[in-house]
């Protein structure tokens, strides 16, 4: 039996992984959950698996939730409650469902205690890829990506060598402006960005989709996982999210992973590594997802992929502030405070700023996060020229 | 520096891996070439790669060679000069590009000396499967397959657990009488049936691709060499050929091989197996490939596929008896000495007379398989009712 700590147990990435225990009875032990203000579903939640520990995110949430836990379930808050149940010495692999760059910390102490970890919060890799995998090799700790794009470039090297690797396509489905003038996307609303065309998922993803600036961050992601320099990371749109992603090998040979467009899928490849367990869900239909469409992405009219190969070519902290940025962008937009073009420019100014903070340590790292932030926040105020 | 028999080195498969060979100068030596009565490409193949040991069909064929071969290069002939080939005390890699059944015994002679096998002569499974296979694994002999259908099911195989395996999709072109009545079937000529859509291969394998016998070949000959159940092996027309197959796994992700369609590719793998070298091919472009397709295989208007999972079923001998008649059925077409349909219909007679002839040995095999023959032959001349 695999024993589990979930971190965001209440979003899109932690309920999926719920739903999988479920189907799985027998196989997993949770032994720690972790959200954030959605009290009542963790409270339900915890009655349901019994963790050792749950974590909320500060002590007025802990106080709520503590008479709706069943009897031997210890309560905690905070940022030092994420680290602990990262850190949980009964739990063998972690689950990183946090959204943002919230997940840093717990991602790295995670892998420092030496658990496996499977990895949804891209963030963690996209701002402190660097640390975090230098650590999980020190600790031996594997990082097991649940983005399907890196979820499917894992299932296609397994048996391969690292270094015959000629190039990792990561697919994009375009997202739902796909197509679409430039004139027409300065005009674009958080509800029609919201509308993906292929994927269910959460919001701040859903709209990283819509800019390519979740491909922005994949593409950062890969670099770190797969050891894999950025001349040797491309992105190919794939309208029908069939194709997951492919690698390309020194001789000519493409191997791709293809599935359904469901998150349990990679969520449950990466909770029962190394092996693969039959799958409740619905099967995938070659013949009936009809026709497989492959384009060049347009960098021009969707200029967070650029803005994103610029910030790894820069390297040290750059990633970490085109990643704070962006998520101050993105909650702008959907709260109604910035148009869809000012995300890319937003992330542009940050990264004028900051693009050459200090980066010697995670610390530094979390600093130019922090730093990112506030520029961020105020060229959405003074308006930023998009 | 790895040492290889080349059977069938002057034929489609043969040439190919010495252009393979030619394109990687210090990794190969070949230490014998066997051919069948190409005298003059096998003379200069001999001067180029100045191997120990040449085969030919004949003594007549061999004293026609001698004088044509390089100093320290011997001759022998017949079906003792392929046996002594493929057990070559120098080799550690037999590449069995033989035609048909003629390459059963050596693909057995080969594993049965420990030899490494790049495998395209398909009809050695497909006979004599359980005995070639049953061979190589008492004896430790790796069987790499070249057929891109295979190759590309062993490449998303590497790293993966066999009793996980779902499905075994093998793709299609369908063929150059995809779609086509079975009137326009009745009349085709073998001009037609020669004009493959997407693949160069030889004669024989370019018509049992027109009649579909050449997936139901291959459906026996994964059940061989992944040690699957017939239940658990399918066909799907992909008239690009773009994806070379595809394995479906029990937790419901697939993983296919990509690549052009040039037999270089499987060669190559199978040659340089487990390291992947760069290849000097013009590299394959996924977005220039088009929109993939995929459909079922119309087994009604193609009933070689059907017979093929028949004879598996029936086991023993039946996959010897129905590639045997194919064989013949298949040559009279190509010799203009019978119809299109003349082709699965002798062999279901072959199969209605022969299927459950024998099977104990491997001599049982050779033997059906020349039953096999005699009465494809006598159903043709008496005129086979397709």
């Amino acid at each position: 039996m695999k024993r589990l700590t979930i971190l965001g147990s209440t979003g899109s990435i932690g309920t999926q992984a719920i739903d999988v225990i479920a189907s799985r009875p027998g196989e997993f032990r949770v032994v720690a959950l972790c959200a954030g203000r959605n009290v009542a579903r963790l409270a339900a939640q915890a009655q349901a698996l019994r963790p050792e520990l749950v974590v909320v995110s500060d002590e007025a949430e802990a106080r709520a939730l503590a008479p709706g836990l069943p009897v031997g379930t210890r309560v905690a808050f905070g940022r030092d409650g994420l680290v602990e149940a990262a850190r949980h010495p009964e739990a063998d692999l972690v689950v990183c469902g946090l959204v943002g760059a919230l997940g840093i910390e717990p991602a790295y102490a995670a892998v420092d205690a030496g658990k496996d970890v499977a990895l949804a919060n891209k963030e963690a890799l996209v701002a402190a890829g660097e640390f975090v995998i230098a650590r999980a090799r020190a600790t031996g700790a594997l990082i097991l990506p649940v983005d399907s794009e890196h979820n499917a470039l894992h299932q296609c090297l397994r048996g391969e060598n690292a270094d015959e690797i000629k190039m990792l396509w990561l697919t994009a489905s375009g997202g739902p402006f796909r197509g679409l003038s430039r004139e027409a996307l300065a005009c674009a609303t958080p509800a029609q960005a919201l509308r993906h065309p292929t994927w269910v998922m959460g919001q701040k993803i859903t709209i990283d989709s819509a800019t390519l600036m979740n491909k922005g961050l994949e593409v950062i992601e890969a670099r770190w996982l797969f050891d894999v320099g950025q001349d040797r990371i491309r992105v190919v749109v794939h309208p029908e999210s069939v194709v997951h992603s492919l690698v390309e090998f020194v001789d000519g040979s493409f191997k791709a992973q293809l599935g359904v467009t469901d998150m349990r899928h990679p969520i449950q490849y990466a909770l029962t590594y190394p092996h693969r367990l039959p799958s409740t869900l619905e099967p995938f239909d070659l013949v009936a997802a009809g026709p497989l469409r492959f384009e060049a992405p347009d960098s021009e009219k969707f200029p967070c992929l650029p803005l994103a190969y610029e910030a790894l070519a820069r390297g040290g902290a750059a990633p970490a502030v085109l990643n704070a940025a962006n998520e101050v962008a993105v909650a702008a937009f959907l709260a109604g405070r910035a148009g869809f073009l000012d995300i890319p420019a937003t992330i542009r100014g940050a990264l004028t700023r900051h693009g050459d903070a200090p980066a010697a340590t995670l610390d530094d790292i979390l600093a130019a996060d922090r730093l990112a932030r506030k520029t961020a926040a105020d060229l959405l105020v003074s308006g930023v020229k998009s």
